[in-house]
């Protein structure tokens, strides 16, 4: 499936070397320019620091397949990829099979992801942020007690942006001692032509009371869709998430206190907001004022400069898969705008289902004139 | 949305008391009688162990506003659940607006799924076994290298059964002394009128290659959609998951070797499978004869016997929402079928998308005869 | 697909001998009793009037295939029936393979299609009334230049209720002479043991402007996939239809007028309506005060009191399928609530889709309480 | 929705001046080329014939608002097109707001039809043509029975191809006495600055058993709705279609009888057909080897060379439109390759839904390989 959501749909493909998307329903009245997409799409190219990736910029050219020293990738379907599983499925070889293959199907998302963002702003003064949370075994945080009961996450998720994360480039941790700590890392696991994994937050402010659906499509279950459905995604978790496991229901259930006022890109769009928000956040996603927030973890990168052992394409035995020339060590400084995308795109599709909807919010994908 | 799946396609619904569900596309010619679905429904009902939830044998009847032991719940949303949300969305206050208030929806989940679960095992030998592996803070396996790493989670997927866990009442986690020590722990907070959360861990074998999408319906995307769905969920992750966050892409990467033969039971079905398979299986979901499995967090169930300050609906200040008298400590012994069942409707929705159907795998949900 | 719409969204099924459907997204705070929709399942039901059926009352006890009075339906596959396809389809004979089968799941769409009208009379002031406007070669209308070019039609559309059409008994062709001249043929044809079709016509006043997607969704193609989803139905046409393939383009476009005052009905709902509307309306569909009309061809009735050459199932020759006892010999006079509900489904999903949307007008199909 | 079909799933978008689709879950192994694609999209264009249209090649470009030769189009709301309803809907005025104006998105369903009409053919063995039965009040058959009674239809239903029926440009009527007719009276009104309707039939053959989903997708709602999507397009019918309403059971049921051997064509697919079929086909969709076949009635263009009266957008008072200087007199001959594109849609639509999928017909929209 190509498309992603109901209201807000996106299609995403490729078409010769390009990868595009199509926002169908997309409210009407929308003054896009390229200023409000580029800076995201630029945030997910490769090589935005010479530090830990290599010094070329690649213009969103990603690796591919012929980057490979030798032909070897034509006997062995690569380990961690999806060669074999593509195989299997279509019968058709991914490598000659499409240009959608690789990450660079991501591209899309964030273009999507940044005119759902525009929209969020300016309709409901939503913000939507993400920043990198570990690398390898780095943490911004000490996840002993978990985000939600952390006050130092608490306080950095009501304030930060998206130029407050750029500076920290290049690994887009926003504190200066753990984000060198990984540029450090990931610098040394290039030099070890290795790659590692990581994990993202993100934070959304100001959404609308009553996002999502019961039952099957909470909004907890279509963020997890979401974000599950990029390359190397291995987890997520909301609120409280998985160290919400451990606590004591008294700890966890949020108390209910009266809202304060809202702050000043909220007011200005003149939704009605709730009366009522919580005092902790172990929900994650619950009122008006009150963040939500998630974490999605990163597995290492696949490609590797490092020769494999592995099994041939027809089964009659092992070999070696030669290394390929460069890669990317770590990916999460560049998922952040995928995250940031990816949950903009949820927001907005729950947004246009539910009753907050603002007056005249109605998609106008395209036109019925008669001939 | 109480609609599930595109293929196999699922409504949940209640009437009057009770709770039902529709199975729109299912397979025909299955053989369904009460023994294929009653079972499931056992396990996920209240009470099935005296020593860790009340003696009484509450037959599907979950806790109701009414049990609250004064009037305190008109005036107080309760924290943790979806009162004051509820009423924001729809103007309606949740304990008038419905009979599916309360967990009491998943009923219908574990019907379906029960339906999915047989027909899945006959037609691809498919097995789907989830077991308790924490409890608060007391866990099954040592988290510190993840249940991809670890040889002893490893070992017990390949072989556990549903009728193994069951051994292990009333917790369903599948060790003696885990097992132990969970149920004293949930005896101990049942006393201090309070709860906590746990994990559960689910793993499926015999899934035929290739299953879910490409792009956004990835089957990751799939199960962690419906995971987060279930009410109380706060986390899901696949494979390696967080753990996979940390890792090197040297060690996560899962090389390729040939595919050993298939068990009997995927052999009796006559449905080609994968010459490779993966040595190792960060990746959590792969090919033929691997295992699929991930974890799901739940939360600490919000209702407890504690009072608990909160504010009012109107905002007018807060006050004491009253205790009620019983409440179930921890959700995860019984939350084991659900999450059964809702893998076996994502894994019955993909493989009637796929090209592994098999002939006449076609739905049947209602009849066109004319009159 | 057992399931019809995506926001207003309705699901048939049947249990045991009951019929029944859910509605999911079901706008919230809708009060609704029996006497809101039982008049339109009695409308439906088989046996109104002596005249032109057997004298029992069916209480929606449809023909089944036992009525046939031996065996030699286990033997033939029923001409005009999906006995051989469903067969073909699902490897399981149709008569032993659900209560689904017949004309019966109508009364369900009925039932759904009651409480759409309910909503969108008291939020919108939309009105929907159907009507038979043809039984065999007996026609209300002068077909010769179409409905939309039809002053009386035009005339009778502006006012006719579904009270009115009820004074029409047995046929619903509101108009004396032409109605009894169809239940005299309905009454010759019961007596020769045979059967006809015939049309209904549909009116929707006050509906708001813009219902419907562009491109593939237009609201003229929802309808006719809703009309064509009848049993029996054959043809669906709006506006000039069929008729207005012949016209000129001169006479066809539809001029602009300014729009004159809403009705007491939908002036009450306070929704804004437009400032324009046309003075004629060949398109069927345009605008605000003008109405929206469609005609649905239903073909007469398979089952017939008359032996039938056929085939038999097993292909090894061709045989008598003997009479049954019983049948009904034109199915448009009940077929008009059927019209009516399927209507009020396309036009309340429709109106959900879009910016017209009453504030609130959220749906509440199931509640998300944590236990 | 500019999404069409839930399993060969076809979005349609411009961008810049230029109109596309994306094909979501087409089958892999699909060899495509321009000549698959752009003779259809050749028979769609305007000025194929000098005779009925103007002299000029238009390549595909259509009317547009900029042709009227004066200012009047920003003061009144074209009659008959959808300027009004989009301004209403959407808050922008259509001739700014979008290149999908016009019938000019139509050219992306004739390229997707095309790729859907090859996968058909190959696979099944399945062929579609339509043709132009009336234009205006000129026909091509006699009505008064009702295509599925007449032999003359019947027998050209067997054996039309689109070569046959391109021999008869530049109606595209398959008889020579008709298409010359029809071709005068285009010319005709060409002449008197008006326009005219007409219908297009359309067959399929070969078509595999039991497509279409019981209750609210069946077969014939399903062509339905994609017929009623076409621009223009005023109705539809199947089989004997409103002709049907007209005839007795007894002529009407289809009786069973064995089915002669398959077509060359069908017999290479290897897919097994049904054993029986019917004698007469006024279902008009039932049995292998027999055809589907519909009508489907066109207005006529809403563009015409004539001043016209109207409102202005402002309500302000009724004033002439002035003429714009070219049009199209009769949509139709170019309507075919559009409606024998829908129709290659919602087959192949149901043949990926359905049980006599082909093993491996299974969709390769985009590739997923993690970097």
């Amino acid at each position: 499936m190509s498309t992603f959501g109901h209201y807000f749909r996106v299609t995403t493909y490729s078409h010769g070397k390009s990868v595009s998307c199509i926002i169908d329903n997309c409210p009407p009245n929308l003054a896009l320019s390229e200023p409000d997409i580029q800076p995201q799409l630029n945030r997910r190219r490769l090589g935005q620091s010479t530090s830990i990736t290599t010094p070329r910029n690649e213009k969103d050219r990603d690796q591919r397949p012929k980057d490979y020293g030798n032909q070897t990738i034509d006997l062995y379907p690569r380990p961690g990829h999806a060669d074999w599983t593509y195989l299997e499925k279509y019968g058709v070889k991914a490598s000659s099979g499409g240009r959608r293959s690789s990450a660079r199907e991501t591209i899309a998302r964030v273009a999507a992801g940044a005119v759902a963002e525009k929209w969020l702003h300016e309709a409901y003064g939503i913000d939507i942020v993400a920043f990198v949370t570990s690398v390898g075994k780095i943490k911004l945080f000490d996840d002993a007690d978990g985000m939600s009961s952390d006050p130092a996450f608490l306080s950095l998720a009501e304030s930060v942006t998206k130029a407050k994360v750029d500076e920290f480039l290049s690994v887009r941790c926003p504190d200066d001692a753990a984000n060198r700590r990984m540029e450090d890392r990931i610098a040394e696991l290039r030099n070890q032509h290795d790659s590692t994994g990581g994990t993202v937050t993100c934070i959304i402010r100001n959404a609308p009371v009553g996002l999502g659906e019961p039952c099957f499509d909470k909004l907890e279950a279509l963020l997890a869709h979401a974000m599950l459905s990029i390359p190397a995604v291995k987890g997520f978790e909301i609120g409280s998430g998985f160290h919400g496991a451990e606590m004591l229901g008294s700890a966890h259930n949020d108390p209910f206190v009266a809202a304060p006022a809202l702050d000043a890109a909220a007011q200005k769009t003149g939704i009605p907001r709730s009366r009522l928000q919580t005092k902790t956040n172990h929900s994650g996603r619950h009122l008006n004022g009150m963040l939500i927030f998630f974490n999605v973890a990163f597995k290492p990168p696949a490609t590797i400069s490092q020769d494999q052992t592995t099994a041939r394409y027809d089964a009659s035995g092992e070999g070696v898969l030669a290394a390929k020339g460069r890669h990317d060590p770590c990916v999460v400084p560049r998922a952040v705008p995928i995250v940031e995308g990816m949950a903009a795109l949820v927001i907005a599709d729950a947004v246009m289902a539910g009753p907050a909807r603002p007056p005249g919010g109605q998609g106008a994908g395209c036109q019925e004139i008669e001939t």
